[in-house]
């Protein structure tokens, strides 16, 4: 991603145009080269990489802006759940052709929240497809050397602890998809617009990342089921988990689609795009972790705890009955 | 990108089939968590994105492993332009469904290039699109503080520099859609052959790196076209050039199409996908990088001058009169 010289295309054009001025770190040099600069400052680099497609983790006729700020937040929910402060990202933006205002949304809606979360732009690429849009963002963190939270920290005793609300983003997409939790809502507008919103616009718990790397033995975000994306934390741990469903935190328009019976509490926790943050939490550790969540203004609960096992995660009810879970967790095969 | 647990999905089971045994390093921890540590051991970490798209740089019929080649080696092309020694990569690929022999393929041949040029899998991320397949990769190497070569450095007097030989990927993409070129050659096989391999699986120049970080004054690859990636190089340096064109390197294959009049040299200079070196070599270093090249058994030869002004470069046919390009270079949109 390189902005025009003498040389200039059309693509280099559009570069310039929208995108130089989200290249804010002197590593990017402006976008006018071929490769940027990743200062480590003595600590390790985390790096991960997620992508959102058209029809699939977004709608065609979400606002670009919305896109563009999905794209790079699940990214740095990622960096918050393992510790690590962002660093900045690249994208790769796959287009059908140039709509000037809705690059024009989509480059607003990357700016505000480049800004906001201090993660600036260092490079990337743009290429025309005929499919889908689709962009893709590799994101960067800095944690102190061999401080990155991993997932494979969990010990029995621990508390599992979830930020947030869980769910709230599949009944949002059900809705823009005229589903039942629409009509079920149909009289609550301001409820499904917050359900809306939260497929949209995730918030990703970067305010939390020092906490996490304080005070959790392991961490994760849901992105692909709360239900699921526990039985991955245990697994890589070498743990099971008993989980009290009743306490599992809903928003209040999560709690009136579930009221009205358009959807079940199992289709919540397995729907996907939550982009909570999940934690294994020392008991003697609980209090100061939840404290930082306060001076943070983000919501967190226990809800369970990581037991010895290997069997999958259990979900129990306000009797104590298992919930039997038909699809754990999200997959794109 | 995570490898299955408990909770493993089809795309889980994919990811450890099929990439975890490219998760070398110990940064990638096997592709079981969210995120990849890459150190950058005292270093400036180079990052450089680039993906492909069916339909645009490779078609749908393409080898498999050829593919996968081609979307890492365009990124390791960057890297040894700007004079960085590669670190590892992070993929995204988005794919129509799981075609296991295809995607046993693909991973086997970014396996055999993540070996040979010491580029190991970092992470990554699969996703599912209705649309062509597109494959991001996001590599990273690593150059001693402050000593990544940029486009900007030329000076007047430089020698321009070549690697390899130009044209040769136009002219195979030719071939594979059977246009002109495909039925001036059609006695030819071999050379049919060379520029089609040419097209799919270009040769990074890796292999330079540190002469290109030690000799040079400004680099870049050329990928969109040698005239248009020139004058980018000279607009972001304030200078401008002259190339002497019968100097500019063909390979056997491409001369034999040149004389057939199947294509002509402004569009080998335009035509783009060459991967090649572009340098901007003081006088006092030529010597010093051509051993270097000799070395390393790539082909590099000077060109042209870099001189003062700010003009598109020029290019001057074997009696001096100036060749006129319709379309400097490949453009996206």
């Amino acid at each position: 991603m390189t902005a025009p010289g003498a040389g200039a295309s059309g693509e280099d054009s559009l570069i310039a145009r929208y995108f130089k001025p989200l290249a804010t770190d002197p590593g990017a040099f402006g976008l006018t080269d071929d490769a940027a600069i990743l200062k480590a400052l003595g600590e390790d680099i985390v790096v991960t990489t997620d992508a959102i497609v058209e029809g699939v983790h977004f709608l065609a006729d979400d606002p670009p802006h919305t896109i563009a700020r999905k794209a790079l937040r699940v990214n740095l929910s990622d960096l918050a759940a393992k510790g690590a402060t962002p660093a900045g990202f690249v994208l790769t933006l796959a287009l059908r052709g140039v709509d000037e205002s809705w690059l024009s949304a989509f480059a607003g809606g990357l700016s505000a929240d480049a800004a906001k979360f201090d993660c600036p732009l260092l490079g990337g690429d743009t290429v025309s497809t005929p499919g889908p849009l689709m962009v893709s963002i590799t994101a960067f963190g800095r944690v102190p050397v061999g401080k990155m939270v991993h997932r494979s920290g969990a010990r029995p005793g621990d508390h599992v602890v979830v930020t947030g609300t869980i769910g709230d983003s599949a009944l949002g997409l059900n809705i823009l998809r005229n589903g039942v939790v629409a009509t079920a809502l149909a009289s609550d507008s301001a409820a499904r617009e917050t359900l809306v919103g939260r497929y949209r616009v995730p918030e990703p718990r970067s305010a939390l990342a020092l906490a996490v790397r304080a005070h959790t033995r392991a961490a994760m975000d849901v992105s692909d089921g709360l239900a699921g994306d526990l039985a991955k934390l245990c697994a890589a741990s070498g743990v099971s988990a008993v989980i009290d469903v009743p306490a599992i935190p809903l928003s209040r328009a999560a709690s009136a689609a579930l009221a009205a019976r358009a959807v079940s509490m199992s289709e919540m926790m397995s729907g996907g795009d939550d982009y909570e943050l999940l934690c294994a939490i020392p008991q003697d550790a609980l209090e100061a972790f939840m404290l930082a969540t306060q001076a943070a203004g983000v919501a967190a609960i226990p809800i369970g705890t990581i037991i010895a096992g290997v069997s999958a995660p259990k979900f129990l009810d306000e009797e104590g009955r298992e919930l039997l879970l038909p699809r754990a967790s999200y997959s794109h095969f």
